[in-house]
């Protein structure tokens, strides 16, 4: 049997002057990139360069669309209507596909980032207008979800080609979900314990509770990894090299979606 | 013989709870619509109401890519270099190009706006940059031009599709340029005068100068007018009027370019 | 028996080339001027105009802190830790007593705007963050909050001056308290139920409920009313002169706090 | 003879998730910092949390305020009028003066930022906005200038306090103006050149050409000093140690101008 799995992170967060994030280290780690689109960061030459860094490392690009929130880093919660929601998306995800455009690949999915994937994942409005808007492109887009989120079977109820992801870092509850940021546990930095886990996901889809025990996840297509300072990087990197030793091909997700 | 003009105006430059322009009257005069991408004008949700608003009217749709300044409204000379020029056109016109997607119509033209058009039309550098953007795309739109500019020059070595336009209601050099705003007479406000010129234009391709001369303008594919107030309304009706009635027709760049 | 009571409404929400709003009208019938600070609308140059307009117009100025939200205008909920809600307030209330002060007037108010002030009349942590600012200036303002709302509390509690205010075209509930805007008839359009209800408030600090009770607001010291579109402002006109009339003196709230 | 002198430097330029500059090192060499107030960096809680650690440090603020730029930085060169210089600069700065007042310190002086900085020091509509605004404030802030440029005379002529300053780093013209940063020799690196030029300033208020003669730089009350890079940190410490050593006292400007 042949196993498979994407890893995305994120990357292309930087914005002017500002520099934030392990770029050009993670980019060798993951499969799929989340490059951000100048809501919450990025701006039109970061994500030029951002574009190309992942065309020149081979990693599938995605648009990672957020609130209109740059003070905030797109990780605070807003009330916008479910227009808003796709409009934002449109927009946001519209102006990155021209980069890939422009470099000669082709834009391979979208995942809210943030303050919006965490409210998306479970209202209606907000994935019902992001999933609005990924239909209205020619060539959908993958849209990339939270697996058993409400917005994971909104999107395959509205046709579109869904991978689902899971946190090689973040504790479950017993039926399948995150287990809140707020709850003592729910984010593993143990190197060892990650990378269990992270097996457990790619060859049997599942993942452990925070009790230990293990959960059923369901199909998963993606690991989120974090690229945000060196240690993540190294975590990232043991991940990646942990799953090939363990025979799980790591490729992008429109590879065997 | 065929007499074929088209007219290009702006709209969709409201932003959040502010409305500015007179779009829902202007688009009946106008063939084709310069349509604000957030940088000076237009949020997601006008874009996409404004595209809407366009395709109803049968009015072709256009990108009018600008500085990063709401604040000035795109009206505020800028140092950028050549590749933010290329790079915040391919961000501003992938958006709407976006929104266009979803409402199944295609991008006809690049127009930039305000400060950016004055200062590309002449310098290299900002030229390049936008023409360099607008060849990026799979399907090159048309780049609309001030005629005799440095810029159009440019476009046409690059192999681009150009349209060149003039304005209905500037007073011309000899030379065929523009003569600048801060020169007494160099903005006409008679309607009558306006539409002479204006035939002039679109049958002999010549406008007047200061002094009252024919100039030659070169051939020219589109006539620019405004819509901001009322009264640019109703100057815009006749114009397109006078045209219909002196047997020329009026249709989108696109269609004979 | 002298009556008198501050009539307070939102002026100066323009932004660069974008108008909104009636603000040379609407400063004829009020008493107290709520000028918007950059977050949701104003910006340097509307502000600096709008302080000389309360000026010339003998209206006492206050600062109207918003989220940081111009594309929503301030009116979408977000959410910010209570150090956010404290520094955006100084932000924005030091930079515009920076023009009342270029102006030799003093800063008479503060009234946070649309969503922020609707979430901070119930939110502590907001409304404490609003209140450790507006301690932190040396002469402090003068805080205007929803009668009988948590932030009234909170601010006497912090040893603020207070002042009330209460809504010309509301419906209260028998408590006190505003009915939701989604309720039918929580808004009144009216001109003479508008007229006798804010009789009511000035003379008997009482309103009107839904049901057409008569509810006890405790003592108001301000009235809300708007001057966004020509019908509001007929409106004001209407109560000023129905206020004098009646023998209640119109007044800037720190005339008789 | 007393020698004294002060050494300013840009800190607070971060803004929200993005870290920029080595704030914490650098505060430790100055004596003056300027502030950074949201147009170009700094966000209303890094400008919080910017001056309690100047006052931590026994550090003179300032405020630093920028062309509406985030995107750039303020680096970019804009043309505004002097009106909007004018108020800019009072929306920024009594800003900044709200945190310094919540906090108990004075505001010390101002000092433009970047392209603001470049332009105005020659163009006397941008000077004459900013000591415009700068007059407006009930007790002014010391004014800080490019020794020599038009805006120190300008400055000086409208009876503002001014403190000259000079760059440790930069060669200057034989008449005592800055060489263009585009000259081959235009920035200096070596620590022990900076070191000697420095001495120079303090003692004799004269720097070196880029021939190596010295140059008559009329009196100088500041040196303007770098704190972006680990390396800039370095050469101030150099500089206030070698300023000790020489018996040059380093000294917030209010304390001697």
């Amino acid at each position: 049997m042949v196993f498979q799995i994407d890893i995305n992170g994120d990357i292309g967060e930087s914005f002017g002057a500002y520099s934030i994030g392990c770029d050009t280290e993670i980019i060798k780690h993951i499969s799929s990139a989340n490059v951000a689109c100048g809501f919450h960061g990025g701006d039109p030459t970061v994500m030029h360069e951002t574009v190309r860094l992942a065309k020149a490392n081979n990693v599938a690009v995605g648009a990672h669309p957020s609130f209109p929130d740059l003070l905030g880093f797109g990780r605070r919660n807003m009330i916008i209507t479910r227009a808003e929601a796709q409009n934002y998306t449109t927009y946001q995800v519209g102006a990155l596909r021209a980069f890939c455009e422009s470099e000669g690949i082709e834009l391979q999915h979208v995942k809210p980032h943030g303050a919006l994937y965490n409210m998306a994942a479970e209202d209606p409005d907000l994935a019902g207008g992001i999933i609005e808007s990924i239909k209205g492109f020619r060539k959908d887009p993958i849209v990339l979800v939270l697996a058993n989120s409400k917005m994971q079977k909104l999107a395959e109820e509205a046709g579109l080609r869904v991978a689902r992801e899971a946190f090689a870092d973040r504790a479950y509850n017993p039926n399948g979900t995150l287990v809140s940021r707020r709850t003592p546990g729910a984010v593993l930095t143990d190197v060892k314990q990650i990378s269990d886990r992270v097996i457990k996901m790619a060859k049997e889809s599942k993942s452990f509770s925070v009790d230990g025990k293990t959960v059923e996840l369901g199909k998963v297509e993606s690991i989120c990894i974090h690229g945000d300072n060196p240690e993540a990087v190294r975590i990232a990197s043991v991940i990646r090299t942990t799953l090939m030793n363990e025979g799980v091909q790591v490729r992008a997700m429109r590879e065997f979606l």
